[in-house]
């Protein structure tokens, strides 16, 4: 592997998605041997220097930092990849962009739609590589579906509906805010499910169907108040515990989105069908190994729902795993951004979902929270055309 | 049997449901042989008479007519069905009262709210027994739901969702109009999916979860011409081919609707799905013997959604039937709901959905209706609270 | 309906299956008017006299007897259909076939193999119309299977297995012999899942595949003794609770089969499912609507098990009921099996199943009955190549 | 993480399994922090130096061999891990356990009983730690299925079931022997499917609901020859392509097992059922995050088949990866299994299952051979109760 080009990596941050991240770096080689470049775990950041000390032994990073900015000054680091809660994001890319490094965060691009304009003016000011870690994109069920789409199979579009469910905050003793809930913190996370859930719906949804023209949405917060954990007193919580909206997509077919925190029985319940003049597709992240897809031009006494398992050799990427029938995780995505993005360098390639795609889903979240808010249609103001 | 109250049915329009209410008819006694109270096939109206003529013949009415005031008229008929397209609801339902019979209508109840309205007062005006053929609540899994509901185990609710989805409207050949074509004729059918199918999943949903508040709609008509079999020729669609909205209930949980006959794969997937803080309940129509329940109070590494083949001698109207594992078909809620009203005769209840709840369904169909058209919120105006 | 001749049927035995049959004969006109043979319900025969006036009068049958000898020997009947304890079998058709009447009995077609053999000899003596009641032969979706097999779509078979889970006789407390339990008497039904249950999936499997040459099988009485209902007092268990046995059919594929009382969690479990070179077939009673294929032949990345919802017009019988999604019921099964019946009366051909043939099912019977005694493997005799 | 124990490892083979090996030993770290032990890729060893030389350098082992003989006589070597062709496992793994090192092989542990035994029996006269990889039982839901059973919920255990269907085989050009079809040549594999997938499904069952006392099997070679890719002529097929056995399991229970590589559509359906007096569960390879339920102490009416999702921080071993709803592969067995050999050298409990279990599934395996081919029931033989 001594021939392979190194992209020395530093991450900041060492909560669950330091951990996904960590291992997609880790496991690239061995499963695709082939690629040009390697990535090398240099350093790993954060505050606190006991925690980020154990991360980086149990993932083997070369050194570690308990500040960003020192970071991001270091001349052994090629790559700056965010990992922070969403209050972040903003600042961070923005200085390692400056810094000359190319920079990766996890999604939401930023708390709202202005952060994610400077972002993604810094990147490309700096003219830096970028992306944004919508990994779902790259779970082979979800990649056949593109692949299955972009050919043609499915004809006029007429729907296309995800829903992203969960059920984990419905206790009302559940704090807000402090390192373990920052998601429930309006000031950190930006939003409640819009950002966290509904964003890599979006994501899926325009890279799957193309732009989002416009939306009309409905949340709520159904626990008004919750325990500050910086405080420790009851505060008003100030995101969306849930999401409901319906759109128009540029090219006609209509949409429809929900996500909440209290589908009591989901935990992950990820969702999405498409519906085709010729054909449709369904996918469902609690069985991420298969596609359901139902051809119309199937003999009309055999025609089904198919309930494809997508672990053949020829399904995307899974040549690179085991045999047919072996189903892989979750965590198999983020392996798989990290082998695109090392190829997206080999061919020169723009890899997406780069700072640009993430700031049009940005749009679409802003429309969302802004028609929630006026019981109004909104334009999303969505530019390219799918 | 000859001991049983006689309640003899004066059917009009012999298309499908023509035919699911004569088996009801017919079968009610077999299946359920204690009722006090035995429909009669008196008579069956229909325009043309070779065809009405040969609907007797093979369902065993004892007359036939082909005009259906003389029907009304006739002293032989204790109780008029109503299977006729939607335009005629209101003025047979209407007369029918007037002439002192009991009146059943197939679903929608009428056109609109207006008609709706007239006839809720004919009826209760001349105090004559009336019902509307929502039948799906009569499948044993979706009573079974509203009995779980009932006993509280939900907890607060936060959620309910429902789709009815088909595709057999794609093609751009289909006509409108006509006896073969009605639903898709806007003067007739009164509105597309949204009479037609939503109609279904709002009385099930008020049934389950109390009164829609509020709704933002949105519609579309894909096709926008079709030729129209009474003229031959081209003519603009005036249903709406889809429809989606969400609302709150007035219970504060969210809603969120959708059907379509655009749905590539899909022939009558009806399915609603309820979130409670304890517990869930999912339905799906094309496994109709089926309800999904999750309990939160199961053990925490055993739990999950349970599939519960509703074909128990203890679940509801299945002691009637065969043996456990043995299901059921979609007529058979159709007997149920007879055996229902028979039962109501006897005790004195008020059946249920009547001309009086489907107007409260009428109620937010229009609400629905009216929100796609000026794309606002519209309120209901439901006065029940579930 | 009065230019149809009349099939008058004289039914013998009031229980379960003479519900199933008595709905077969009543709804079969309504859903297939084109007949040109219609049965008639002219009268019921059981022992006790106030139970067979009920069912009478429940179903519209125009009389009773208690004896059946004397229905036998009545001018007004033409039919004797015989849902009896199969131990009334032989000696019922017998004497009906001698009467020379057509005759119909439940399956199995009787205790044993001796028994069957006798049967036999007696309908193709008096030369008298006769079939068996294996109706799921007639559900849609079986039915399809048969249709996609027949077509040669499979290629050359390797597997054929089917099975067939209870769960109902797991509690001590259940009393065997009566009314009540006499499929847990020995000397009444002649043996307990395997003519139960797996006589089912045998006339299934050699419809679909074939002769089964040789089975090598084990059973088991998992509950040894237990209250004998005309005695009052534990006596010993003579059925098989569970039988598994493998085999070959004559056409070199391999068979598995099992059944048993004892599947906690199963009520009516039966699926069988054909692997051929090329496809492959599954179906599941508990989803009777449902046929799963696995064509081979289509594009490998988008190639899965298809899931058919068999509710259209075009398939097999679904022309006769609703539209496409809405699915029908277990006692359908009856009412396509006195269809065809009644079609066969008019084109001549020979009804299937007809005594001859569950004749060799028997025999397939009779073999894992004792190559389970025997411990070895037992040739079953079958005559037909499928 | 220098604190740590290394076990130094020599890996022997490079094929598919050696890569599911060194992934278990790369990413045990990251996922089990708190081991006491850690494993070092020191070796890897294959004949063709090329080959080994990249593997090496994809999965980062410090040095590689050509000469298994020279790999055992390594002093920096604690533990020989055997990923060959099975005729190899039994001289290797004697050697090595004669030259003191730890010893590890993939499944099965031999071709036959003879080799089998020779390797108990040196692994325990050298007294050196040892595990067979039946890497199944790690599964998340293998596991809880274990704990569920364990707890005694299941009470009596009437049934249990087994397949494992495959479709690889059936093209008649698929040649046998050589590097790429070892697994087809009789005199490398020692059987067919027997040893190759059975063997998974005996060590599973007898783990779940413990010894299996006798059997009687049937197996078939669809395709009687095949060319040998040593030889390159056609040369007679002497592995079972398929086999069925049902058997008596010591606690009374019957077992049915099948497993075939001729199963059209099923590329690896591993699916195993437990039905006992209580409760029963089952689970499948494919859906591999989910085990199904059936608890008969719930209320009758709710009672269903409970499918859990086994995601949660509380099932076996997810603790270690996400959060719940997203799934983990197949290859995170393997992780497990390298995560209890620590552990249990940490502990000094007795590493399961080892060379001594596996010689039990091997009597198993014995028995089923000896069974089809005599057509005789064959005792096993087998020891422990369970």
């Amino acid at each position: 592997m001594d021939n392979k080009k190194k992209i020395r990596v530093g991450l900041i941050g060492c909560g669950f998605m330091g951990r996904t991240h960590s291992n997609g770096y880790s496991k690239v080689s061995n499963f695709f041997p082939d690629l040009a470049f390697q990535p090398v775990l240099q350093a790993v950041c954060a505050r606190r220097e006991e925690r980020v000390k154990a991360f980086a032994g149990q993932w083997g990073f070369k050194s570690y930092e308990t500040d960003w900015r020192k970071l991001i000054q270091r001349d052994d680091i090629d790559a700056i990849d965010i990992c922070t809660p969403n209050h972040l994001h903003a600042e961070i890319a923005i200085a390692a962009a400056e810094a000359g490094k190319m920079v990766f965060t996890e999604k939401p691009l930023a708390r709202n739609l202005e952060e994610s304009q400077k972002m993604v003016e810094a990147v490309e000011r700096a003219g830096v590589k970028n992306m944004v870690w919508y990994n779902y994109r790259r779970l082979p069920a979800v990649t056949l579906a593109k692949k299955i789409i972009d050919s043609g199979k499915l004809g006029r579009i007429f729907h296309y509906r995800a829903n992203f469910l969960q059920d984990w905050t419905i206790s009302a003793d559940l704090p807000q805010g402090g390192d373990a809930a920052w998601r429930m913190d309006i000031d950190v996370a930006g939003s409640g499910v819009i950002g966290d859930l509904l964003a890599h719906c979006i994501d899926t949804a325009m890279w799957l169907n193309g732009g989002i023209a416009n939306v009309s949405a409905m949340t709520e917060t159904f626990i008004k108040q919750r325990v500050h954990l910086d405080t420790g007193k009851k505060q008003d919580v100030g995101i969306d515990d849930a999401c409901i909206f319906h759109c128009h997509f540029q090219n006609g077919s209509l949409g429809l989105f929900e996500s909440t925190r209290y589908a009591r029985g989901h935990k992950a319940l990820y969702t999405f069908e498409i519906n085709g003049e010729n054909a449709s597709i369904k996918w469902d992240l609690h069985d991420l190994n298969r596609l359901e897809f139902f051809d119309n031009s199937v003999d009309s006494d055999v025609k089904g729902w198919s309930s494809i398992h997508v672990t053949n050799g020829d399904h995307p990427y899974m040549d690179k795993w085991w045999v047919p029938g072996l189903g892989i995780g979750y965590e198999h995505s983020f392996v798989h951004q990290v082998a695109d993005f090392l190829k997206s360098l080999e061919t020169g390639e723009t890899m997406q979902p780069n700072f640009r795609n993430a700031f049009e889903t940005q749009k679409v979240c802003e429309a969302v929270v802004e028609s929630a808010k006026t019981k109004e249609w909104k334009e999303t103001g969505v530019e390219f055309k799918g």
